[in-house]
């Protein structure tokens, strides 16, 4: 049994109190809204009427509000009353923000985890719910047990306070482009006559297939060997090609295709037609400063 | 035992051709460049000198070639060879192709089906190889013992012999989107101190959902009802702003993420910010002709 305070209770914030509330913790709540705190009240929270009575009443803080700018003005007259306190940011930024925020602590005294939340809200408090925390590891380890009350996964990811939101957002960059590929291809379905109820088991089929992509490309990315055994990018720029055209013979948006094709064309043009798709990478990344003694002709 | 003709020993028409063999069935084959039968002469099969000869000595004749014109290039010659006969297409076209293909052979008397091989060549005969078919429902039934021999997943969509390119096509779109989002998160996280091997579980974290946001997809897309419970659009086109300014400034390419955005954008503006993301697909697909009496205000 511990005591946590939480701020903010929008649809996130709520979950993230009902799980601690579910676990037997003692729960303080509050939120810019007081009537947003009510249904967890009725649950047993306690509502604090500010933010400093919230943070007294624990020694640890959850803060999960819209964004960076709302947290800051949230935390910023806070700053003595966290002072020898741990304070977690579930609030989804950018690393950067993460790592400012973890200044701004550092420079008051404060313990500082910034976190993400990296599922649904219905998903928090289940064994699926993924919680990416970064940090002092002895900050992680001292509230670790509360803490997972929030899900099966909460994760700590190193000191670096940057790297919860790092792996949020290349999460959700692989999440954003695969679902807008799903629903393009259910376009292109419907545009030929398939209804999404039988395109579904096929979508799936190929959704199943991309946890060995994934495995593939972080081995070839890895090694910097590209190998096209098994389908090269000449290949994969012929066949983009062609769901492009048809696409746009049905009046499709192509815009998101365009540009993978763009991309692959360019790679392509780079030298790498016989290597594998994970090759593109290659043309995403800047270009590395100088060469390395490896890639040097000599 | 059955005897099938196997016309181009590619990487894949070598591959449906092993199969063959494995299954025991009497396979002939042909290729243009004579050299590449060598290995398979080694297995067992038979080596035609012609494509007639190859054609005559079985009552099904499989094509996979490098596209629909090598395709045609065989073909149209053998009109009359293949009378009386049955030909399936392996050779990955668009479902305009299957169907002109389908015509023709229509014309000359030729029982047709058309397909495509969609994995990899060393899934080639295994349960997990997928291969679509589409055309008469009579034609696959007469061959379907015969084509088992290529895959546990040999699957008839239809009479429309469009049917297994158009669902080839949908596959392979939300395959090179996806592909194309999971290189671009590995390229993030590089550029955020995160190794390809660290980012891996993240990513097939990601990749593992993706089933199951296919399913609501279809649901969503099926009804027409975008319901943005567990997130909208508005917050979605938040996250992916976020994403791409990351990796702007990273020096990272943002093409697909920005044609994503984009759509996103559009969407929103086109007044479904409270929307689940499936919404975007009223900004892919053309506007209906005219307005279906549910949506008119009357
Ligand atoms: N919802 C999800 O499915 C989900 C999933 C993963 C991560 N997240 C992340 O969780 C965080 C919260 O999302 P949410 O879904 O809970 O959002 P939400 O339902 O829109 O709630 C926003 C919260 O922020 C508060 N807020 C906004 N501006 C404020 C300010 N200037 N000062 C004080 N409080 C302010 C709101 O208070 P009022 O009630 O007073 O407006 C409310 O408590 C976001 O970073 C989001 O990315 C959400
Ligand atoms: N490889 C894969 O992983 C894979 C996966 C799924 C689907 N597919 C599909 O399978 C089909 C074949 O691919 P592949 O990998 O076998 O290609 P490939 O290894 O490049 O072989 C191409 C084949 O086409 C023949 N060919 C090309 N032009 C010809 C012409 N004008 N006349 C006669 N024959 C001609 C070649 O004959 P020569 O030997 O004389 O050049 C060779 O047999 C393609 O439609 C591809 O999309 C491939």
């Amino acid at each position: 049994m511990a005591s946590v305070a939480v701020l903010g209770l929008g649809a996130m914030g709520t979950a993230l109190a009902g799980a601690f509330l579910t676990a037997g913790h003692d729960v303080t709540v509050w939120n810019r809204t007081a009537a947003r705190a009510e249904p967890l009240a009725a649950r047993g929270a306690r509502v604090a009427a500010t933010p400093e009575e919230a943070v007294t009443a624990a020694p640890l803080t959850v803060i999960c509000v819209v964004d960076d700018t709302a947290a800051r003005q949230v935390l910023d007259p806070l700053a003595t009353t966290l002072a020898g306190r741990t304070l977690v940011n579930l609030t989804n930024g950018t690393p950067e923000q993460g790592r400012e925020l973890a200044a701004w602590a550092e420079k008051h005294g404060i313990a500082f985890l910034d976190g993400a939340v990296m599922v649904p809200v219905p998903v928090v408090g289940t064994p699926d719910a993924l919680i990416l925390t970064s940090g002092p590891p002895k900050t992680f380890e001292a509230h670790r047990d509360t803490l997972a009350a929030l899900g099966g996964k909460v994760r700590h990811l190193g000191t670096d306070p940057g790297l919860a939101a790092a792996h949020d957002l290349a999460m959700l960059d692989a999440f954003f482009t695969g679902a807008a590929g799903l629903v393009h291809a259910f376009a292109l379905a419907g545009a030929e006559g398939i209804s999404p109820e039988d395109f579904l088991s096929y979508a799936t089929e190929v959704a199943t297939l991309l946890p060995a992509i994934a495995a593939g490309f972080a081995s070839a990315i890895g090694t910097g060997e590209h190998l096209g055994a098994a389908g090269n990018l000449r290949m994969d720029a012929a066949a983009i090609r062609h769901i492009a055209e048809v696409s746009r013979a049905h009046g499709l948006d192509t815009s998101a295709l365009d540009s993978v094709l763009a991309l692959v064309d360019r790679t392509v043009a780079a030298g790498h037609g016989e290597d594998s798709f994970s090759s593109v990478i290659e043309l995403i990344r800047p270009p590395a400063p100088s060469a390395a003694p490896a890639d040097r002709p000599d």
